[in-house]
């Protein structure tokens, strides 16, 4: 087991372990002229540069800024087919109906994603987690959703588990679409039958549902969410998206592990996130590429609630190919901060997917981590339209480091 | 001189040669199966792949859509210091004059770029427009106007003319900020030194104005636009960015190439731009970045103006190093279709800088194109986050080109 001693690092940028919440997600710690000792896959040692231990394997990253890699809470990656023509129609102004009416929306998504073979997801998946890691992402949570019925679900689930031999991915089961006819039987079947099996082969770690008026009701998600916990599965929500129909409070009450949306989020969600260990986590791409009002990230972060931010990475609602983005989007539509922005991006998303292991440089957490271009960390949040991010480091190990 | 014959070719995409106004700005032509002569820099012929001329040598894209190159008509791409402290206090809630009192803001730019030799500022630029290139641009303006006096201003546009040597630049001549004291005698400085310098060392193809409350007004801008029409300059203005104060009727009767921002423009000055051959410029990265109200492009482009997007680079108010997220963000903010968007970035952008020979890919123009990664040019506006360019070709010669 080689150690290696990181240097040449202008600041080393941190927020501290663990779920932080309200004014704590701007609390970060700033070493300057600092190293970072890596070994099996462990940060060993964080400090200032003349105090470090002495090592024989030196890396001197250049002069430049040193943040934790970010996770990636909520994407869709693995789809088939496209959504080009219906993002067309709605910038020309054509109703969603009518784009439905033609065969579009996310029912030609579902017939895609279900047509397709497990190699084919795979090949089609894997440029754009290479994307999302290429931005700085060294951790990311892909659901299902997209199968037209459960073998389609379970396939994509599949594709998850291959893609992971080549990143670091959480698969989430996620039951998304009800059906036109027989919601009743098919929620009952989704408890009964899919849950088990996908604890059984252990495909996915948690199970989401889309909780929306259009969608599943509270009723129908608390009955599913319940199958999960049933089966050692923790839980997540997709809610508040359009309606505040109880959603955020189902997930409080059940400890999920976080609530996804809030666009529609109020004073009482707000409250009731506040209150509880639920992460919150905004997607900003959705309210850039939809043009719709942001969640109200400031707010919760001022109410005390521990706020996370994800990509939503999907070709319907956020082709948002890039992590770094969402952080940056983050503080321009929801109002946070550059360093809540990158509390909510590494700590807090680890947070939502149950982690607990990485996201801030401690010894004894996972050494995953990011060298910008800059020496000024805060170009990670500032920068639009090029990638501020010069190596990725996954367990000590470079995936991306561009040449100079 | 060696003809290319690039094939391989899913959709060669190309608005019509020459400014597009109004409604002909979505009359794309989709040629499929498509392929380009190229010789001596220039396009020679465009048409079906099968009904391509012999040649010797060929180039297989791999089955992409190929587009025009994007030309970003208005840069500040040149400067010194950075904007990392305004940027955190300002999403934190410091009022800009505070951010004055502490040093921060416009004039620390010009005291950091002031400062700075012309090698230090190639230096620092030529990442930036490398960044803007690898996203797709072929020609870019940039601007001086963060000379705290006439000697920074020509090293401006001298560091500019040393990148030129890299990249295909346009230099503009920008009045920024008047002085706090000695208006009139500056204004007097710029028309009878500095303006007949710079044309004299041909270091600008146009003069441009910040026409606003806070900075010049409508008849100082007329004063230093005749000054640059005498001296067979030609002339831009920053208009309409907080106040619609009269310099978008001043464009218009001065016969500008373009007038840039018009985030304040009303009907009056969208019909005026209607009836102009002024190009209206949009700069939609400001609207993102600082949060403010987008131009009306929907509006101009349905009265039948000609509009041009650009990047408006620059470390205060869009810090937006991509044309491609410029033209996203025109389709997201500023309410153009794809195609629109495709126009305003490529034809309409280089009528914007007086350039009729680039923008669409005819025979004749010069052979600047872009290859993307998808068989699917709307790609180009939907990606978000990631580049879809693959390849980047000048004057038929790659200058990016992604290996897979
Ligand atoms: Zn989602
Ligand atoms: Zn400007």
């Amino acid at each position: 087991m080689t150690d290696t001693l990181y240097t040449g690092i202008s600041q080393l940028v941190t927020p501290r372990p663990g779920p932080q919440r309200g004014r704590a997600m701007r609390e970060l710690t700033v070493l300057e002229d600092a190293a970072l000792l890596v070994s099996g896959g462990l940060i060993r040692w964080v400090g200032r540069r003349v105090e470090a231990p002495a090592t024989a394997h030196e890396r001197d990253l250049g002069g430049v800024a040193v943040v934790p890699g970010l996770v990636d809470p909520h994407t869709h990656a693995v789809w088939a087919g496209d959504r080009l023509s219906d993002f067309e129609a709605r910038v020309e102004g054509v109703p969603y109906e009518i784009l439905l009416a033609r065969g579009g929306g996310i029912r030609s998504t579902m017939r895609a994603t279900a047509a397709a073979s497990r190699d084919e997801l795979v090949a089609l998946a894997r440029p754009r987690l290479q994307a999302l890691r290429d931005s700085g992402a060294t951790t990311v949570e892909v659901k299902s959703g997209y199968g037209l019925d459960f073998e389609a679900e379970l396939r994509m689930l599949e594709a998850v588990r291959e893609l992971a031999l080549e990143f670091t991915l959480l698969p989430t089961l996620l039951i998304h679409v009800p059906p036109s006819e027989g919601r009743a039987e098919y929620v009952r079947a989704v408890c009964e039958d899919l849950i088990p099996e996908v604890a059984q082969e252990n495909l996915a770690q948690a199970v989401d549902v889309f909780c929306e008026k259009e969608a599943f009701s509270v009723a129908e998600t608390q009955t599913i969410l319940e199958a999960a916990k049933a089966h050692g599965l923790a839980t997540k929500l997709h809610a508040d998206q359009f309606h505040a129909v109880g959603g955020v409070e189902l997930a409080c009450e059940l400890g999920s592990l976080s609530v996804d949306h809030l666009e529609a989020s109020g004073p009482a969600q707000i409250a009731a996130l506040a209150a509880s260990t639920t992460v919150a986590t905004v997607l900003p791409g959705v309210t850039l590429h939809l043009g719709l009002p942001a969640a109200p990230a400031r707010a919760l972060v001022d109410a005390g609630a521990c706020v996370a931010v994800g990509t939503d990475l999907n070709p319907g609602s956020s082709p948002v190919f890039s992590s770094q983005l969402a952080l940056a989007l983050a503080v321009r539509l929801c109002g946070l901060t550059p360093a809540e922005a990158l509390t909510a991006c590494t700590v807090n998303a680890a947070a939502g997917l149950g982690l607990t292991d990485r996201g801030a440089l401690v010894p004894g957490a996972r050494a995953d981590f990011l060298a910008l271009h800059s020496a000024d960390w805060r170009d990670l949040a500032y920068t639009l339209g090029a990638s501020p991010v010069r190596g990725v480091y996954v367990s000590g190990q470079p995936v991306k480091e561009v040449k100079l």
